[in-house]
């Protein structure tokens, strides 16, 4: 009996625990090729080899654990161990160490794999180093150029190139890796629920049905910098108050349009002062709504009301997008299937993205989700119970085990 | 004849036209008891001796470079060599070049002061590293408590006592320095002026009749953390939303009062993630009026609108006072004196904090502007011109020869 099986999904979650805590915003930040992503990166080669797993990392920075020789057809699981800055416990590291647990209970039972089949943690999922979230399967399927990647900088000033470089990859072969991505026959990442929806359907695991479409926008809002104490209010153009404006005009516009989310949850305030008029403000736009039509359709609104808003103190605004994704739609026979072999598990929408969105467009993808009981995610409350997170590993090993 | 004469103001400001220059948001970053601050005071300490000065640091971190023996009723004048985060060029050094020019044009002349005489720096005047601008005249006149100095932290939690040690000062000797205080029989500061009072009078130097009541304070908005895909609008408490309704109310309360000015130029969005709804904003409010029942006023209007405008979206605010600042009145006969002898130079009020205006209190103060021809300040845009510059110097040379 392997060591994690007698811990299972809670002992790997607790093994992690301590990896990268935020003292200042509580909960954690574990961003790509940081300290606390290469000692995350350590645990897990070092767990799947206890399984007698072989681990390799990719071209973009991607490791996978191999159960059995590698090879195409495989039946690949996995997520990321990444974070939001100040993020929860659960988001990408329950998808990883329930990967872990459930091959440790096949294992436990004797089951040979018929197929190929491997563990794969993404890079960088929440794009919380360098802006563009589920790089690394971005990379890998070339849904992200990989000279636009090379050049994306951190808050350091640190060029993703240089990055990798550092971390031991080689920065002129990141990109498309059809070699890696053509061994998958099949995908499954496991996922907690980050909104309220199994709340309401009283499941503890659902399957997915769509991820919605998903933009992110940098606006420049420039204005005139000046001394806070010596320039009369009327003499000001002040980019703090007209970016004030804006982060209002992106919350109206999302309310009245049915469905559709918008947030302004970053800012860059230059110079940051407190006695100083800034001169500009740079803020981030995360927009999504069911169908790319309606997202297009909000960032009109969006754009709009924002011109408006910023005009109205003698300021102005540019935005330019950051990055794109498509609306979602999982292989609906796949969901259906999994669905009747999970005893009619539901399906959900999910309102954030995932690297089983950005696979789904080259491979068969499926998503599992577990329950969330408050809806909270990308905070440290972010929560799944024990109950749940073990019906979670369940209903995996039991998908592995009919696919395997 | 000396180096720094052969040159004057306008090398002196060229000279150290390299340190402390911020890239990212332009200008100058020079924050107290770092490289650049460092920089600069090296490079004061050798200018003062190349004129025969002779330099000390005071307890608190204030350098004084005396000409000739220091002694009691001191004529000094000075000001401070540090900036706000992507500040001007002028904005404080332009004191510190002007002091150094007018004793070398004194010396070239023969003049040998019949009473003591000495430049003054002083630490941390913006206040853009610990949060509490004219930190080393507040800690020098016993205005800031030493205790509350010695804890204060900057963005990186390094304590005021820490970096104080770090640049060679004994921390538990911070504080109320009467032996240097007792010193000075009258201050003098030169200072670029940061609004646009100058232009409309026609003149290039005016003396200083008051300075404003002025206020910091340190706002903290709390709301719920959630994912910014997952979270339906209707089911949010976003904080950055909240925070931006209270910097509309805190522009909105000022512009109501006559004069008054209140401003938002800093924030700090926890945990300040593209994807992520924010649980906490901190904002840091500058308010300032010509009274200090105006200001106490306006900070009322402001704690009624801000409350009011972060309960429409269900969340709470805190305020904390980081910093207070009584009106400033110069003394109104030596005001007169300064204007008669520079030929009826006019007197105008500042709405930017000085040492001088925290000196007053103790010592017979005044100060002098150098007209800035677009009243901007605390930004990279910040100007004096040549003649205007040099205009400043001879005014303070004039002085300074009829108080030796």
């Amino acid at each position: 009996m392997s060591d994690l099986l007698a811990h299972g999904v809670l002992a790997g979650l607790d093994e992690i625990a301590s990896i990268g805590r935020d003292a200042q915003r509580g909960g954690y930040s574990r961003h790509v090729w940081q300290s606390a992503d290469h000692e995350l990166r350590d645990w897990f080669v070092e767990r799947a080899e206890r399984l007698g797993l072989a681990a390799e990392t990719d071209r973009n920075g991607n490791i996978w654990a191999w159960w059995g020789p590698p090879g195409p057809n495989a039946i690949v699981t996995g997520s990321h161990l990444d974070s939001v800055p100040g993020g929860g416990a659960y988001d990408g590291p329950l998808g990883i160490v329930s990967a872990l647990d459930a091959i440790a209970r096949l294992q436990a039972t004797g089951v040979t794999p018929s197929r190929p089949c491997a563990i794969l943690v993404f890079a960088e999922e929440e794009g919380s180093r360098f802006g563009i979230a589920c790089l690394g399967s971005r990379l890998m399927t070339g849904a992200l150029d990989a000279d636009r990647a090379r050049a994306l900088v951190d808050a350091d000033g640190v060029t993703l190139a240089d990055a990798a470089a550092h971390a031991g990859l080689d920065p002129a072969r990141l990109g498309t890796d059809r070699l890696a991505l053509d061994r998958i026959g099949l995908f499954i990442e496991l996922h907690v629920e980050q909104g309220r929806g199994l709340i309401d359907l009283g499941h503890p695991v659902a399957v997915a049905s769509r991820v919605l479409a998903h933009g992110r926008w940098r606006l420049t809002v420039t204005g005139q910098g000046n001394h806070a104490g010596a320039t009369l209010m009327t003499d000001r153009r002040d980019p703090m108050v007209a970016a004030a404006r804006a982060v209002l005009a992106v919350q109206q516009a999302a309310t009245m349009r049915p469905d559709t989310r918008a947030t302004i949850g970053r800012m860059n305030i230059v110079p940051g002062g407190t006695n100083v008029i800034p001169s500009r403000v740079e803020a981030w736009l995360d927009a999504r709504a069911e169908t790319d039509e309606e997202t297009r359709a909000l960032l009109g609104d969006i754009t709009t009301a924002v011109d408006a808003a910023v005009a109205e103190n003698g300021c102005s605004v540019a935005m330019v997008e950051e990055s794109w994704a498509d609306a979602v739609h999982f292989d609906p026979q796949l969901r259906e299937r999994f669905s009747a072999a999970l005893d009619g598990v539901p399906a959900l929408p999910t309102g954030a993205g995932h690297d089983a969105g950005v696979l789904a467009a080259s491979v068969p993808s499926a998503m599992l989700f577990v329950r969330n009981p408050t809806g909270i995610s990308h905070s440290p409350e972010e929560f799944a119970s024990a109950d749940d997170c073990i019906a979670g590993v369940e209903a995996l090993e039991k998908l592995l085990r009919t696919l395997l």
